[in-house]
């Protein structure tokens, strides 16, 4: 959490006052919110009343899709089909597949490239057959684990004929690329607040006002009837500090960012010959400049992760809210890496606070943590129990 | 917020790492929660492993009404009904009345008395003629308006026999009275932080490990996979330490509540002496201790409560998160005070830093403003756009 925005949610949270109560505190509460919807809207290219706040990503996605889904079958019965991508995070497909055991709902998994980029001309053809089926299309800003930038004002295009609203998850691709609402033409989009230096458990969906949306959570009818809960103050204006700063601060990281990455790049396929780049060229332009991911033959992620802990560098295997199963990524699998290479996997993520000090830090402990890794070999058949 | 809580949250939030990683950092982010879970099953007379951190009270009861609906319904398809005394807060009512209009539900409202009080005996009427039919209860453990304590102890002996679940909003209870899961007998509770001197934004249902329950928000399957989302470790640490806090406090607390309300009381009926206190006899002890409810004839809520603001006394017309729409409390109704009056409605809750001064400074402010609100009279036929 950056110190700024860590100082304005202690700021908030030592007043008192609801900011739905009517009373002196509740408005100067409510004031203090209104301010920070105003600067998120600014930052993401948005209009106040389009920003809906939420507890977070997760929760964002899941009243994009569901509330999407309710909504536009409420208007036309006929509408049951999600179209989404095939390396959508789980925030977006868990609920997804939800809805299909539960509300009627058919997904269409939307394959992508090599790259991990989705295949529009896939979309196109679905779109051609049964536009009349599509509740909505949910296609991700960028990919979480290999950084793959995805087309999506060519999603926008494709669907704009038939008036099919398109949602995208933007939680990786804000403050590490441009992000704005309104020029996307997007319907609805997801931010988080501890992707940009705010706090966990606070973010919002980003959606045009004529969009129909269903809430999922109901109570008091804060966030114009989507969103009931009271409003968390300090959390708001803390997200909204970051955010302001997180952006303002993109001309400069940016290219920062891809610069280390590419050294880092080099330096590991220097230290690791055997080591696959995954995802888009970074010269390319299609991946965000924090991105770096590559599967290792022979090694288990999760044996190259422990081995790397203990040299002091902290890398994923895949989301970290998949963390803990040893399964391949359904990512890597939906971009064609075979299975036994696709457990291999280890993502690397550049934020403000790193330096190319860390990037020789890893480069010097990986030869020996790959080799040690590899020499575990690939552990067959193995299960863990524990949540996904 | 309490200082002890916001301290604990600003130390939470300088530490890196999601308590989802594997990495060390992920690691010791994960050891600050579970030592938080403990603390609040501790605090609540409950089991570690069943404590789900949600976001708060709103999506911990959408929580457990959902998810114990779907849950239950998937076990036996005949079970459709929701069974909720009339006096729900909205958070468990909306989404009640949600499932209705999409998921085939039937809302049975029970009955209150004059008190605000839930009729066991229709209750068990009910269960005698449709146990079968019957998904879940819901009966919160105090009211939020006029701080009914309600039997929901009665309640779980009437629906043990049925095998039928019992949900309990315990938001207002907690820190106020003695909260004891297991003593209880209830299969899911809602606690927020925001209630007990911790953070907005957080919250938790406590839910018995063998609780059909489905889960609301969808993703990485955090929480053993009832509820998705990046954990918020520095908002779980901040609200265990003020929960801790708070229920240590309550033996000093609770009884110099009850005799400053009960002054409260005695000075706002020698002040205004038209006004009717609503809810329990405060020496029932059947009432929260922090909680006075009145109606002052002839005069609107809205009227009073704008008044009293500019005295510099706070107060509420009816829970927060209906404020803004000068309807009669739908517990007032139910409780079968007329509309006319219900109108006049003014509910003071006193906390840990309620002092007999303030008190002081209602009694003396509020002669002169119920003469100028009952000369501003009511208001016929107004409505007021907005959100509920």
């Amino acid at each position: 959490m950056s110190p700024a925005a860590l100082a304005a949610f202690v700021g908030e949270a030592q007043r008192t006052g609801n900011a739905s109560s009517l009373h002196s505190a509740g408005r100067a509460a409510r004031r203090a919110v209104e301010e920070s919807r105003e600067t998120v809207a600014r930052a993401l290219g948005a209009r106040p009343s389009e920003v809906i706040f939420t507890a977070g990503g997760t929760e964002s996605d899941n009243l994009a899709i569901k509330g999407m889904f309710w909504g536009r079958r409420t208007q036309d019965t006929r509408r049951t089909r999600i179209l989404v991508s095939a390396v959508e995070h789980h925030a977006v497909l868990d609920p997804a597949f939800w809805m299909a055991g539960h509300a009627g709902a058919e997904i269409v998994l939307l394959p992508v490239d090599g790259d991990g980029r989705v295949d529009v001309d896939t979309l196109r053809a679905e779109l051609a057959e049964h536009a009349d089926e599509v509740a909505l299309i949910s296609v991700m800003w960028a990919n979480n684990e290999v950084g793959t930038l995805q087309p999506v004002r060519e999603v926008v295009r494709a669907a704009r004929p038939y008036g099919i609203p398109v949602h995208t998850d933007a939680v990786q691709a804000v403050g590490q690329v441009e992000v704005d609402f309104a020029a996307s033409g997007v319907d609805a989009m997801t931010v988080t607040g501890h992707k940009v230096g705010g706090p966990v458990g606070v973010g919002a969906l980003v959606a045009r006002r004529d969009l129909a949306l269903e809430a999922v959570l109901h109570g008091g009818g804060q966030e114009r009837g989507v969103r009931s809960g009271t409003l968390d103050g300090a959390a708001i204006v803390a997200f909204a500090v970051a955010l302001e700063e997180t952006v303002a601060a993109l001309p400069e990281r940016a290219p920062r960012l891809a610069a280390l990455r590419d050294r880092l790049v080099e330096q590991v396929r220097q230290a690791a010959p055997g080591a696959v780049l995954r995802g888009p060229d970074p010269a390319s332009g299609d991946r965000l400049p924090g991105n770096a991911h590559f599967t290792f033959p022979g090694a288990e992620g999760d044996s190259l992760l422990y081995l790397l802990d203990s040299a002091g560098v902290q890398a994923s295997t895949g989301s970290a809210c998949q963390a803990g199963v040893p399964q391949p990524s359904h990512v890597l699998l939906a971009m064609g890496v075979p299975e036994a290479e696709a457990r291999g996997a280890l993502r690397f993520s550049l934020g403000a606070t790193s330096t190319q000090a860390d990037v020789d830090r890893l480069a010097a402990a990986l030869p020996g943590v790959v080799a040690r890794a590899q020499a575990a070999g690939l552990v067959s058949g193995r299960t863990m129990g524990g949540a996904a």
